[in-house]
């Protein structure tokens, strides 16, 4: 490979010939091989970058801190960052500096040379138009930066992602709950036959779950608003002008329409990602949530001959390279399997965040990488489970009737008539000798066949 | 042992003579020997049964399914088991059946056989003035009973014990805040040297944490504050009078004096936590805050010679058996041990939120003794942590006032004066030759020793 | 209450008159009023404290640092604690210094002052016939005690309590397996109908888990083998008598008969705990384990008429309030809520363990109060289990036949036949017309009834 | 894109015209629109895939159900996937069938069409030379393959990789340990002064953690040495020809060079992945010590001034974007953002692995995922820390002086000469007047300044 020499404070370093960055993005590639293939930093980690590099140079220039040539060549390039049109520009790792300053470090020098090149320089002169540290990185510290692409990622992709795609699914349900609400089946508490209720109201719960999901993460979107920029290096504000944390946040809440401010205390934002925790400890409900529907479903439509077979699911693909003929709940499968590595994600970001110290957490990637990866795969697998499983979702009637019509705890509508221990002993004598409720309850003489008929009726146990 | 001949719907059972307990509950003591001697069914769940029913009581005498007489003999035992005087009634531990049924029955038998006591009965009587499913469970089901024990108790902890506490610590931390204001210090970050704050400055860090903390369990609250009562067995509400369950919630919300109301979705009350889940997410996010708080005060506070020493905590007790006159962080490792307890609870509720099939989770014992867990332990290891460590917190100033002296860091303020580059070659020239920044600065020619004086001034540096 | 003063390096307590504890124990009775009620040090460490101490005095006493009268004065108490005859004398709670110290010098003024008074002496003396420090605590720190103490009680409820719980379990699970070697029933993958395997063979994965389980287990006990006590107060063994670690073990090994042998490391048994971690770990392997069989036992005998029904379990007790006659499966409910308690206990294990800093880690009681609920929970749920659940358990055969001639993946047997994509489409005709096997494949032309029933033989298909 | 069209027991489908991938894989593609760019399913899956269709292949002609012609050209394929020359062919994601079938079947399909063009046929041909299901995945089923695929690439991942990486870490520890056994330095317990040590104690506790995580991981071998293979559908199995399962094993164990066996009970292979579960509670408790480690290093050489400074490491790259001159332990924050993942990693494959329901556990794709990243994330980040920090170690022996020569705590050396007592006072007003420890002893009267400097020596206080 050819290279060019790039200098930092600690002397040169030999970096590709024709890539954009600078000597600490290539000190960084060499310095952490780890899981390079897999864990790049996230994309929206750097596109958030480029909103707030963007920021940063209109709120210095608006402040009479930075020429407007360099304001606009470093937003020239943001933009072009934005576009995806610099994508192979960010070689980086999760696993690095736990400030994410490599990271920062990346981005300012590939706006500095990139913008350099704009301007019809070359990479390899050795004063370049802007400078990564004094002019890109004005007013700024990584130790404000990063937490500032964190909350600017993280709000996004709940808003983009994550919000929607619960939503979809919870409307989804909320129309089979109602086209389901009146079909009487079986309740079903400790895994064993209960009263009856219907199926819209069943679906009626999960409705409620995720709506009340939806309101968890709205609840933590405000924390997830404040941004740390202007607190530079401690927190203190050091380097940066006068107004500024209050303008560059406006800004950024401009370029990306989302509801940012500066943070009320910027010691808090620098030292802990709480923010983070708290908006994922509202992911995961979403996930314990999630885990509990994709399993009802799979239950439900367990069988086809030797299951409980009560709805029928979308065939989707064929389930097995062995058994001919199996279809699989494989929706189900994929989304129990994310709410699993959401609550594993949970507990990562729960080690990070306890462990930062003084004014600066150091577990900043590998936080905003789970973050991410949680809100993404929760908002991409309700969409997958929605369009390729709730939307086919069926009742076999023919089984629910069964079910409801066999159960014995129907004789719980007797209670209020003959007491609990006489209901219990017709269920209990029904059980043993397997005959019918009716049957039991008539020759024990509790009641009669017609006191059966009216007071025993499962559409009038479901409360609507 | 002295016994007596109790019955439930499957037999008789021998009870111990005297206790006011019955069949179903020595079912469960037989049935589940774990842990009896340390994991009881939490108190505050058993007084939370007092409230609910009590107010099961009133609800069903003011519908009129409930005679006058057996109402007030309900509510009377009720009220003895509010004050405490009748706690060794109730031996079932948490490992129980996941639905709670048998710590209902338990207090459904106490209720009812104490009741008949104070009638003038004894506890051998074959019929008894109350039945314990039908007129003290009247309108109930464990299923919706225990979840909203479940919730009342959840709910008062966190209102008596929790928020206090923590608002306790943060009162505190404020004052210290106030107090500390202008005390400039040296930045640490990566746990390196760094700019310099204010102690102050870097305690209103923490403040800004349990706010945010506080505000976080208070988002929490409105779901915690839907109660199940009136679901009964499936969430249908079978066996209930028309109105009950907006009643019984009101009559709670009276008797408690929290704004408790009936949960919106029956379903989603018994077959799912999620307001378990949800709030304990909170609870973690404010554990994760007291670890790094309790953890850069025990670090601030490392010495007294060879540490960092830069506050004072007060010496409680002797710390060693070993080494005289030793005296160490004790609050602070008992708090950041609750914070560990409390990481690992979550996970425990998680997968316990997570596994519910139908229509009950049957998870309930677990999810609420640890939620109870945490919560308590939150509250109160805040009150310790205020009283014994925070409130006696001073700075140690020549301390201080030597690291902020001898900081390299400090070079930063030349940043915009004789850019990034230059100001980092003094730092680490100063670093190799173990010189101040000054003379350096001065050696190099980059500055006069008038505008060092000038430029670099600590205190400036704070953004006060 | 009463009171007297005891004194110690820091100043004068005050003591309830009649206790045996000293001014230490005091201090943190005082300091920490945390959970008091419900997290006492647990018991097992109070009395693997008693055995080190014995064994401490002994080999003071034999390698010539104590005299006789001294070493026979602890020896003595030390017994009167493993006879439990003085329990009530050990008030502290876990939520105290992370060293457990306060735990440490409990032990030792409560040796100190119980033989004062066994030698006629008063507890309000001012000088007494052993000093809890320099006696008691003689060639000893809190920092090498207290793990000690941890891996005694641990290793002695693995041995005690655990290994043999599971044993239990296992040994009847693989009765049962036996028994039920040739009961051919549907296979179940993805929770849908699969081809057939025998009860007995689905039995026998049970009890691989639980042997693996046992080996994990097995595998942990080296590490905990090894005890800190030599290390004093950072490892380097000052003020320990020469040859003292080896023979203090040896003690110890001989008093608990268990093969118990002095650290090859004492930095690392002092700063870390990864032998608890560890172990821990296939704690938490055998919750995971517990949690997949008893899931199975609940879901196979679901019903008794709406689920999957094949197997019976015991009734053992009323299993609603409400639904007179139910009976759930509540052993299986008790042992899956443990399996949770497990995995969330091995979070907060985890994170103690490596917040440990420097020559000591500061999560002691913490990590030994988990890891004992842990190990005691899994050994005494598995003999509740075992004992009201495994042991009864019968197959419900005429279900299980049903489900097995009615399944639809006994095609299966005819891939090598007629190959799976034929094979495939018998079955999805099959169940798409609602038909059985035989007459779709007959239909189809693809075999003759001859030899369908020459080649789909459930029985032949289990491999047996 | 140009297409052709590809059949499976469903239908048609549409596959890009140059894919080796048939009808399955490209169901999956549409269905699971999860995660794409960053979670596909893991290489070290894919080849290990290869291994196994290799070793069915010749095991199935061995055995004389496959001709010699169809298993060359099985063959063939397999070791160009090995080579990695058909990486591109295998699009799915790790968020599909809990069963991994989708991957077996696309493995099944490149497999059968790459070999048809090895063999001059086209991929729109309509009989190939291979059929996916009955040739290329003949005597297996997804539910056996997958799993033995976890623990093939599970235990490559951990013998080449994991446990090198450990390895290497230890051995340099170890060389610092030897290095530094003489350079006496203080203790530190609950981050408090303490007695003293020599620096190569302190890093031979880092030495003895990492070994006994060796043997933790060494110790889970043997359950990952078992291979599913041959258990087919369910366990039974069933369609594999007599020895079938003992020789495959016995080919992978060829072709990989590694000790893989058969499973003594191919139901719990499938149903269960307690092996996983096992071997990453070893892998956990790696983590919980490379935090210690990492967290150490970096407090040891925190400064450099301000901080503790008793150690130097290696200057990696520029530290701070804002202050010049900054170095920071970048590979230590590395270090322990990768224990927290892998914190994080353990419960969500708990999680998955207690989630599993009758013959088959179907959160395999997720829980190898975990454990692959974990895995890797240990090797390569004990590389990475190795290379760049751990090898530059190097003691700051003004320092490490510095702070001896100040303690207090050296006063433990005249505990067994004067006693706790009046040892304890001597540190209590030394510290409180600061002065010496000497000054003070002699003072009080307690000691000859001879006696001090003859009992209280640094040297003579570490063991050694």
């Amino acid at each position: 490979m050819e290279y060019r020499i790039e200098k930092d404070t600690m002397g040169e370093v030999k970096v590709p010939a024709h890539v954009y960055w600078g000597a600490q993005t290539e000190r960084s590639v060499e310095n952490f091989k780890i899981a390079r293939d897999i864990n790049q930093m996230p994309k929206p980690i750097i596109q958030a970058f480029a909103y707030l590099k963007k920021a940063a140079a209109l709120a210095n220039f608006e402040l009479g801190v930075l020429p407007e040539e360099k304001c606009k060549a470093i937003t020239t390039v943001c933009d072009e960052i934005l576009a995806g049109q610099l994508d192979d520009q960010f070689p980086l790792v999760v696993w690095q500096t736990g400030s994410g300053t490599q990271s920062n470090m990346n981005v300012n020098e590939v706006i500095a040379y990139r913008a350099h090149v704009l301007k019809g320089g070359k990479l390899t002169d050795k004063e370049k138009f802007l400078h990564p540290n004094d002019d890109v990185n004005k007013s700024q510290s990584s130790n404000d930066t990063f937490p500032t692409a964190m909350h600017i990622a993280a709000y996004k992709m709940l808003i983009e992602t994550t919000i929607p795609g619960i939503t979809q699914l919870r409307d989804t349900l909320a129309e089979k709950s109602k086209a389901f609400m009146h079909v009487v089946k079986i309740g079903r508490t400790h895994f064993m036959d209960a009263t009856p209720l219907t199926l819209g109201q069943e679906f009626s719960g999960y409705v409620a779950q995720l709506n009340h999901g939806l309101k968890a993460i709205q609840n933590s979107l405000a924390h997830l608003s404040e941004l740390a920029l202007g607190g530079t290096a401690v927190g203190t504000g050091i380097n940066t002008p006068k107004g500024y944390d209050v303008l560059v946040a406006k800004k950024i809440a401009e370029l990306t329409g989302l509801p940012f401010v500066t943070a009320a205390n910027k010691f808090e934002a620098l030292a802990a990602h709480d923010a983070i925790v708290e908006a994922h400890g509202a992911l995961k409900t979403v996930a314990v949530s999630l885990m509990k529907i994709a399993n009802d479903i799979r239950m439900l439509s367990s069988g086809p001959r030797s299951g409980i077979g009560e709805i029928h699911i979308p065939d989707n693909e064929p389930g097995s390279s062995i058994m001919p003929g199996k279809v699989n709940p494989t929706q189900c499968e994929a989304l129990t399997m994310i709410a699993a590595q959401v609550l594993g994600n949970d507990v990562a970001i729960n080690v990070g965040g306890a462990t930062g110290h003084f004014e600066l957490n150091v577990f900043k990637p590998m936080m905003i990488y789970n973050f991410l990866h949680s809100a993404r795969l929760i908002g991409e697998g309700c969409v997958s489970f929605n369009e390729k499983c709730a939307v086919g979702i069926e009742p076999i009637e023919a089984n629910i009737k069964k079910h409801v019509d066999n159960s014995l705890m129907l004789v719980t509508a007797l209670n209020t008539k003959i007491g609990y221990y006489k209901a219990a002993e017709i269920a209990q004598k029904a059980h043993k000798e397997g005959t019918t409720l009716k049957e039991m309850a008539v020759k024990l003489g509790y009641v009669t066949p017609e006191q059966f008929d009216e007071w025993v009726v499962p559409a009038n146990m479901v409360g609507l």
